[in-house]
Parts: C-alpha cells; structure tokens; sequence
C-alpha cells in the first residue's frame, strides 16, 4: 500500500520524512521513484501535472497539501475519487491575522501617519471613524472567511459576508449568491475576499465589481484585500481602478503568476501593498498528520472528511 | 448652577455648545468669562492650570473631558471634591484598533515586508510564528486594557496582563502587583501599556524595566508599544535600549512633551513608530453626553459613577 507525494514548488524531502514517521506501514514515493502503480491507494498532492495521476487503479482518496484544492481541479485528467481539502486551525488563524492587519492598516490610515513621521508632522486632529462607522465586506464565508468575519466583527467593525449559499453567522449580515452581489458592494468600503477559485470566481474582483463598491464610506474611497488566490483577480483592472479612483488602494498576498513578475507595476504602485503569498504559511507538520489521521480513520471504515464537492470545486 | 468648562489645547467653543445645549437649564461658563464663582457646582477640565479650581465654595463635582486623570490631579490646589474619569465605549474601541494594528503589524513583519516591496523582493518562507507562539503582556487592565487584552486573546496571541490588583479575565494569565511585575515581563514578547499615570507609575518604562522583558522570543528581541502617557516612559532609555538591542522597535502614541518636538531622535529612529496621540480620540459628542447625564442623575439623587480614588488617583 503506497502513499504518492506530488509536489511542485515546495522541497519534497521534508514531506517524505514526515509521512515516512506517520505511517510506517506504507510506503511513500515520489514520482521519479520506482514503484508500482497499480499499489498507490493514497495521492498527497501540491500542484502535480496534468494527467500524473492517471493509470493509479487502485487509487482511493486525493488530498491537497496546501490551502486551496483549484490546484488539483487544474487537472484534466484527474481521477473519480474523493478529493479532501486541508482544514487547520493554524493556517485559519494566520489567515485571520492577515485580514485584520491589512484592514485595520487602511481603518487607521497608518500609511498616512508613517508618511508624516518621515516629514514630522504632527498632526493628531485627521478625521478617524470608528470601527463601527466601516463596513468590511468578507467574500468567501468558509472556514477561512468566516473566521475572518467573527474576528473583524469582534474588533467591532460592521461586518457583512457574501458566499454562493446563505451562512448564519452571529452578528454578521449574510448575503447569497449572484442575486444579492450587488446589495453586498454596494455597502461594503473594505473588501476581503477569501473565495476559493473556481470556474464560477474565476477573475470576479474586475472593473465591473469595483465600480460597485460603496462610494458614501468613511475612508475616501474603497479597499480591495484579496488573501484567496490570484485567478480571483484581474491585475489590469486593478490598476486602472486605482489609477481612476474607483478604488483607494489594493493589498494583495496573491497572483496570477507567482512568484510576481519583476516588471508587474504593481509591485511599485503607491497605493498597491504586495504580500508574497504568505499570509497564512501552512504548518507542514499539522498538514502532514491531518492527512496521515485522515487515511487511518478511512482504513478503520470511517468517512473520509472535508471532503470537496466535484461540481462546486471546493 | 454653573457649569465651569476649562480646557487647555482644545478649542472651547465646541465644548460650550455642546453643553448649552444638554443642559440649557444650567449656565455654562469658562474662565475669561464674568460669573459668580459661588455659584459654581460643576466643572469641566481638560489640563486647567494649577489652582484655577480655588474659590468656588459651591463645587459639587469635577468631570476630566478626556481618558486619563492625571492632567486633574497635576493641580496641587485641587478642591476636596469627587473627580470622575470619562468611560466611553467608543473611545475603548479606538484604543484597541490603534493596539491591535500595531502588535500585528511587528507581529506580522510588516515594516520587513514593506522594505522587501521596494526592493521587489518575493521571499514567502520567513520565518512567521503564529499568534498562539507569541506572548503579548498588557499593562494596566482597566476599561481600555482589559478590553485590548480580550481582542488579542481572540485573535490568538498568548495574552497576560498586569495591574497594581489582581483581575480576572478569562483565558488572560493575570499577574499582579510589584511582586509579580518581573515575573510578567519575563514572559513577555510585546508589552503594551496602558497604564495611568499616577506617582506610582511615572516612568516605569525606563532601562530597568526592558532589560526584564523575554529575551528567548520568536520575534528576535522585544517590543514596547505605549498608548497610555509620555510620563510613563523614558525616552532616553527608550532610544538607548534601541540601540543596543534590548528592544527591537517601539510603537509610541504619547510622549513627555507634545506635540513631539522636531528635534526628538524618535521621530526618525528606524525602530520607532511615532503616533500624533491619536490611538483613541475622545468623540467629544459622547463624553459631553456622558457628563450631562451624570450631572442630571447626580442631581436626581443618585451616585457619581466612575469616580476617581484619590489615593491612587485612577
């Protein structure tokens, strides 16, 4: 019974003695390895090529290794098993954590106090609204934004969410689906997006939608914070937005094309923060002995959990 | 019955119809003005000067315009009457805003990352503990205290406070008193205060008291964050203990002398994060309600709330 490790981008050795001290029992390989494929049972997968995990007949479960599973769905050819995501409360809170930095950066004009530090100004009368006086928006309502959401809330800040389906979320106004985007912009001045890239979000943070946003808010304009994935993202639209004024600024921790290209003008944008993919690091550790407790319950007939719907693609 | 309203560094005449119009049975009065000084029962003060409060043989009740007391107490010729602090809920949430920004952003490595967007720098592996591994200590658990230890601990940090007395507040380790002072600091990453300021507590945050702070953190060397008074910090000590790495960044809102003259070393030190003393701006609406309505039930019966101890005067 044998465990593949696919990974791109990452070391792969580091996962391999992981899962080599976790479960014993299997055997773990890699792709260059030699090894039979009719006796793979379990894929861990970071970004593998299309079409690597064909001719695995044996082949019972797929699990991501990161954040996110638009990875895994960017294969064609991938088999008809079960697909889990990682949930860990450890890459939540790092999440959460970024989230309120970035929004209480622009809630607090610190980019505008750090300017009058290097020029000495003292100026301690700007007009400051309270958190209660900002409406933070929060797109993607799972385990991620949600947790966003009840944070931001509880700093004290009026907090919506938007996701495909309704979510009952204490002291957050919940707005579903298509019909009710509009509703959601409309009174939002800092958007947070946390929406898992799928066909359906694919380039959803574009001109149209900025121009949608709230105008009437505190902070002389709207604020866009995508910590989802850079597919959610169209970056010329991002710019122009910010060079017309439809939106104040931009906090980006996602790409298109990551690493982000040195001649991208986002990376000197004045009003652009950039965030190398790092807002919530996963812990290798707590990934790796999720999915090692994942496959021991399947093996004692337990369900597989956190595991992905095929049609909605997380 | 007049109400007496003196202010030094603020603009009077806001004050005054705020109050004329709350209390349009009562006269409201400043200093240049001409009235009766027996007929005096309130007064209103933000820093009135040393013995400004003599001769009014009526006074009933002095209510401080802003957070803090000490600027009352600065007046050895104070009268022998109750002294009642402001307790307003929204400046308690400003001042968490202002100190959750600031210990994500050094907890987060903000200052690193906007130095490594200029230099178009892409590293997404530095090291980054999560909240849970860092340990933030909040000195001072009053209202404002308590109420920013709490947000920290919900956003995960490993929160602790310390106080002259003993608190409870739940999922914060409490130490209390001189005895137990070294015993928090050496358990502490990032220390925020927000203490009074009292005889006690003048210059606590000097050499001393830093070289106590944890030194075996995940941050590389402590940071002091200050919301509370310029009179408890050494700014000396501060830009020393800078230099030679017994801290590694400060965050200061207050300073002994304001506005921060131009001359400070604070201001451009590359490891200080000046604030204009605006972490919590008194909504001056809310705290002019706030007095009339003691007033009022004051004068119904009922007893003075948030009345300062003189003794400790906070």
């Amino acid at each position: 019974m044998t465990l593949l490790v696919t990974i791109r981008g990452w070391e792969v050795e580091p996962w391999l003695d992981r899962f080599r001290r976790l479960l014993p029992d299997k055997r773990i390989v890699t792709p260059g390895d030699d090894f039979a494929r009719d006796r793979v049972e379990y894929v861990a997968t970071w970004k593998h090529p299309a079409g690597a995990l064909r001719d695995l007949p044996k082949l019972k479960a797929i699990f991501s290794l990161g954040a996110g599973v638009d990875h895994v769905f960017a294969d064609p050819d991938l088999p008809d098993v079960p697909v889990a995501r990682v949930v860990d409360p450890d890459l939540t809170m790092r999440m959460s954590e970024w989230v309120l930095l970035h929004v209480l950066m622009h809630h607090r004009q610190q980019r505008m106090y750090d300017w009058q530090q290097v020029e000495k100004i003292w100026a301690e009368d700007r007009e400051q609204p309270a958190a209660k006086d900002v409406r933070v928006g929060v797109m993607g309502l799972g385990e991620l934004g949600a947790d966003a959401a009840r944070k931001l809330a509880v700093v004290g800040f009026d907090v919506a969410g938007w996701a495909r389906s309704r979510h009952r979320l204490e002291g957050i106004r919940s707005f579903a689906g298509a019909a009710e985007l509009d509703a959601f912009l409309a009174r939002t001045d800092i958007l947070v997006c946390l929406l898992p890239l799928t066909p359906d979000t694919r380039d959803i943070l574009d001109r149209a939608l900025f121009g949608k946003l709230a105008r009437d808010g505190r902070l002389g304009g709207p604020i866009v914070i995508n910590g989802g994935r850079g597919g959610l993202q169209n970056e010329d639209d991002i710019i122009a937005a910010l060079d017309d004024a439809t939106l104040k600024a931009a906090v980006l921790d996602v790409f298109k094309s990551e690493p982000l290209p040195p001649d991208s003008p986002l990376w000197s944008h004045p009003r652009v923060t950039v965030s190398p993919h790092n807002s919530a690091v996963s812990n290798p550790d707590a990934i790796a002995a999720m999915i090692a407790r994942q496959i021991r319950a399947f093996e004692r007939g337990e369900a597989l959990r956190n595991v992905v719907d095929r049609t909605r693609q997380y």
